[in-house]
C-alpha cells in the first residue's frame, strides 16, 4: 500500500472514533441537562456501553499496523499528516497500553471513590476518604508506568491534560507568579474600598438568559452550532459542529451565570474555531486544557470585566432590568463585576485569588506524587497551606481539602491547567493590544470581531500542532511568563481598589 | 454448553444490542428537541456510525451460532423463552440480512430526507423533496427484496410496523370502516351544532404546561423516568426507563397541546406499563405499532374527551386559566373538546375523522408500491383524494402531501397502525367496561388507576407475547372488528351533534 492509501486508511478510523466519542460526549450533555431523576440506572449501562465501543474502536489492531507503516515512511508525510500521526500514535498506546483488568479496576474505583468522597465531604470527615485517596494516588503512579512514565508519574498526569507541560515547568511559573501575587492579594483586601454583597437582587431567570444570550452572540458564538442549558455544574461540551454549553441561575447573583456564561463561551469559541473539515484529528483539536483555558479566561476577564465591555453592555442591562438596576451607580455595578475577596472554596473565587487555589492544590499534588506529603496529613498541609495562602483556615475539611471532586476520579495534574490559562491569556492579550491599539474603542462599541478573528487565525486555526509553550513562544515571541497576568491584575485591580 | 447457557449467552447479546439502539434512540430525540439549526451534518454522521454498530451488534454472528443452537433445543424452552427467541431470529434476520452498505446509505438518507422535507414542508414546495421520497420508495423495495418480501413489499411494510398484520386485512377492516363511517361524518357535519373556533385563545405556554402536566400525571405518567419537550411534531421515544415525549404549543388552541400531551402519555404509559427487566427482549417490548396506538388513543379519546373525565379536570382547567375560561361555558367547553370540522391537517383533525386521513394515505401507499401511482404525480392524486374523502382541497402541498414527516424517513406501512389502534382501543374500552361498570364515575373523581392497572395486566404485562389480532381475540374473546369503533363514535357524537 502506498502511504496515501495507509495515511487515508487512518483517516477513516479516526474519523469513526471521533463520531462515537462525540456521541458518547453528548450522553454526557443529557445526563447533565435532561436525565430524569430515576433514569441512572439506563444511562450507566449507556455510558458502559458506549465506552466500550470507543475503547474497542480507539484500540482496534488495524490502526496499530496504520500506524507502524506510517512510522517508517515519515520523510513522506507532510508537517500537518506528522502532527495528525504523532497525536493518533499519542491516542493509540493511551488505548492499548493499559491492561483490560487495570481499565476495569479504575473504572470501578472512579465510582467507589466518587461516593467515598461525596460522604466524606458530607460529613466533612476525610479519614474515610483517605484510604481510597492513597488507591488513587497508586493506580495513577501504577498507570504512569504502563504508559512508559514510570520515572515521572506527577509529569504523566500533567502531560495527560497539557502536553508539553512538565512539573518542574510550572513549579518556575507558579514560585515567580506567588511572589507578585500574595503582597497583590493583601493590597487590595486591606483596602477600604469594599464591593457592597446585596447590590444586585432580583434577576429573573428569563432576564438573565436574554441579556447572556445577546452578550455571547455579540461575542460571536455561533447558535446555529451550539446552544446553552442549565445543568447543576456548568460546563461547555461537544465540538465546533455542535456546542453543548451549560449554566445556572441565581436570582441575586445575575453575574455569577453571565460570567460563568462567558467563560463556557470562550471555551465554545475555541471549539468553533477550530478547522472544523479536521475535528476528527489532531488539526482539528485544542491544543490543550491550559490554552483552552486561556480562551475562556481570556473572553470572560480580560474581555467581560473591562470598562470598554460595560460602557457597551452597560445601557443593555439595565434596559433588560430596569427595576433592579435603578439603585446601582455604574461604578458600584463595576466595582460588582471586579469583586475581590478571598475565599475557601475555589470555585467561587475571584480572578485573583483563584490562581492561590491553584498554586496550593500543585504543590500539594507535586508533595503527594513525590511521596513528601502522606495522604494521612493533607487535612493539615492543606490548612497551612490555605492559611499562608489565602489568609483564611478552613473550618472543616469540607472547607478544605474534600471540597473538589476531581482527585476521587483519579483527575490529578488536572488543576494547574486553569493557572496556566490565565498566564497565558495575559500573554496573549498585551500582544494582541500591540497588534491592536484600537481595541478597547472597538469594546466599546460592541465590536468584539477582530479579537476574535485573531485568535481563530493565531490560536484555533493551529489545533494541536504546537503545545501551549511552543505556542505562545510563537505568536508573541517570548517564552510564557507570569508577569503579563501580574502586570494585567495589577492595571486592573489597583485603581479600583488602591486609587 | 447447556441450554441455559446458550439462552444466557444469547441474553447477554440481545440487552448489548438494546443499549447500543437506546442510544441511537436518544440521538433521534436530541436531533428533534434540540439540534442546533447547522448540527444536522455532525448528526448525520453520528446516526450513520450508531447505525452501524447496532447492525454489528444486532448482527454478531454469534448471535447467529446461538439462535441455530437454540432452534435444536425448542423443547427445552420455557414459553417466554421461546417468544424471546422467535423475535430474536426475526431481529437477526432483519440485522443479517440487509447488506452493512446498505444500512449505511438508510441512515444517512433518512437524516438527509428528514431535512429535505422540512425545507420543501417550509416553502411548501414538492418539487424539491420528490427525489428523496422515489429514493425512499426504492430503498423499501430494495429492503423488502433483501428480506424475502419481493413479492408483497408493502406487506413487508406494515408486518414492520404490525406484526402479523396485512395490506388485504387492513383493506378489510378498512372498506367496512368507511362504510359506517362517511355517513356518520355527514350526519354530524350537515348538524346545526357547530363549535365555536373562537372560545379559546390567549393561553399562555406556561399555563398549558403547567396544567398538562398535572393531567398528564394524574392519569399516571412517572416524570420520575420520562419528560416532556418542544418540537415540531410530537411524538413519544425512548423506553419504560427514560420515556422522552414532545409536544407543541399554540396559543390559541390549548386543547391541541392538552390532547397531544394525553395521546403521547399513552404510548409512554404503555412503555412505562412494559416488564422493566425485560426491555432487551420481546417479553419487555411493545406488541407493534396498531396495540401502541390503541393505548395513545384510548387515553386521549375513550378517557380524555369523556364527560366523567371533564367533570374532574374542568374546575381544575378554569382555575389555571380563569381569565380565558371565563367566557366559557361547560356545554361550549366541552364541545370545543369534541369538535368535529373536517380539516386537511391529519394531526389537527377530530378524532372521527382521522380515520379518513388515515384510509387515505393507506390507499395511495398501496398505490405507490403497487406502482400505479409515480411520485410526481403525488400532489395532484392526494388533493384528489382530500376531496373525494373530506370535501375539502388542499391551497399548496403543506396542507397536502408535504404535511406529515414520516416518509421523509422511509417509514411507509405505518400510517395504517393510527387507524387499527382506533379500533383495538374502541374493542378493548368496550370490554373494560364490562369488567368495570362503574369506571366512569371513577374517572370522575379524577381516579384513573382501575384502567391503568388494567392496561398493565391484560396488554403491557404480555410485551410482544402475542400479535395485534391475538391479542385483542385473546382478551376479548372477539376477532378484531371496526364496529365498536363505530358504535363509541356514535354513542359519543350523535347525543352532542343530532340530540
Amino acid at each position: 500500500m502506498s502511504t496515501d492509501t495507509v495515511y487515508s486508511e487512518l483517516l477513516t478510523h479516526l474519523n469513526r472514533i471521533h463520531r462515537i466519542d462525540s456521541v458518547a460526549s453528548l450522553l454526557g450533555w443529557d445526563e447533565q441537562v435532561n436525565l430524569p431523576a430515576d433514569s441512572a440506572d439506563l444511562r450507566a449501562e449507556q455510558n458502559a456501553v458506549m465506552a466500550e465501543l470507543a475503547h474497542e474502536a480507539a484500540g482496534n489492531p488495524r490502526v496499530g499496523e496504520l500506524l507502524k507503516e506510517l512510522a517508517k515512511a515519515t520523510v513522506e508525510l507532510s508537517a500537518d499528516q506528522q502532527v495528525v500521526v504523532r497525536e493518533a500514535r499519542k491516542d493509540y498506546d493511551r488505548a492499548t497500553k493499559l491492561p483490560a483488568e487495570f481499565v476495569r479496576e479504575k473504572a470501578t474505583q472512579a465510582s467507589v471513590g466518587y461516593h467515598a468522597w461525596a460522604k466524606a465531604r458530607a460529613a466533612a470527615d476525610f479519614a474515610g476518604y483517605a484510604p481510597v485517596l492513597a488507591k488513587n494516588i497508586t493506580m495513577a503512579k501504577q498507570e504512569a508506568t504502563y504508559l512508559g512514565w514510570g520515572d515521572r508519574p506527577y509529569d504523566y498526569m500533567i502531560d495527560l491534560h497539557d502536553p508539553g507541560m512538565s512539573a518542574a515547568v510550572i513549579d518556575k511559573l507558579f514560585s515567580e507568579l506567588k511572589v507578585g501575587l500574595v503582597p497583590l492579594v493583601q493590597q487590595i483586601t486591606s483596602s477600604c474600598v469594599k464591593p457592597r454583597n446585596d447590590v444586585l437582587v432580583g434577576f429573573s431567570v428569563e432576564g438573565q438568559l436574554k441579556f447572556l444570550r445577546e452578550v455571547t452572540e455579540k461575542l460571536g458564538f455561533n447558535y446555529r452550532r451550539g446552544r446553552i442549558d442549565v445543568s447543576l455544574h456548568p460546563f461547555c461540551s461537544g465540538n465546533g459542529a455542535d456546542i453543548r454549553m451549560t449554566t445556572r441561575f441565581k436570582e441575586d447573583e445575575p453575574l455569577s451565570s453571565l460570567f460563568g456564561s462567558i467563560h463556557e463561551t470562550g471555551h465554545g469559541l475555541y471549539e468553533q474555531g477550530l478547522p472544523q473539515a479536521h475535528h476528527a484529528t489532531a488539526l482539528g483539536r485544542a491544543a490543550g486544557m491550559g490554552v483552552h483555558e486561556s480562551q475562556s479566561r481570556m473572553w470572560e476577564n480580560q474581555v467581560g470585566r473591562s470598562r470598554a465591555f460595560w460602557q457597551y453592555f452597560e445601557p443593555r442591562f439595565r434596559e433588560t432590568f430596569p427595576a433592579q438596576t435603578s439603585g446601582v451607580s455604574s461604578d458600584e455595578l463595576y466595582l460588582a463585576v471586579n469583586k475581590v475577596a478571598p475565599t475557601l472554596i475555589r470555585v467561587e473565587a475571584d480572578e485573583i485569588t483563584y490562581n492561590l487555589h491553584i498554586i496550593l492544590r500543585f504543590e500539594i499534588e507535586q508533595q503527594l506524587f513525590a511521596g513528601t506529603l502522606a495522604v494521612a496529613d493533607l487535612p493539615r498541609a492543606w490548612n497551612d497551606a490555605a492559611q499562608a495562602m489565602l489568609g483564611l483556615t478552613p473550618a472543616n475539611d469540607r472547607e478544605g481539602v474534600l471540597q473538589d471532586v476531581h482527585w476521587s476520579g483519579g483527575a490529578f495534574g488536572y488543576f494547574p491547567s486553569y493557572c496556566l490559562g490565565n498566564m497565558i491569556a495575559a500573554q496573549l492579550w498585551y500582544f494582541a493590544l500591540t497588534q491592536r491599539p484600537t481595541l478597547m474603542d472597538e469594546f466599546a462599541r460592541g465590536d468584539f470581531t477582530w479579537l476574535l478573528k485573531w485568535l481563530q487565525t493565531n490560536v484555533h486555526a493551529e489545533g494541536k500542532r504546537y503545545d501551549a509553550l511552543t505556542l505562545t513562544k510563537r505568536i508573541t515571541g517570548e517564552e510564557l511568563s507570569p508577569q503579563p497576568l501580574l502586570r494585567y491584575l495589577r492595571e486592573r485591580y489597583l485603581p479600583l481598589y488602591c486609587a
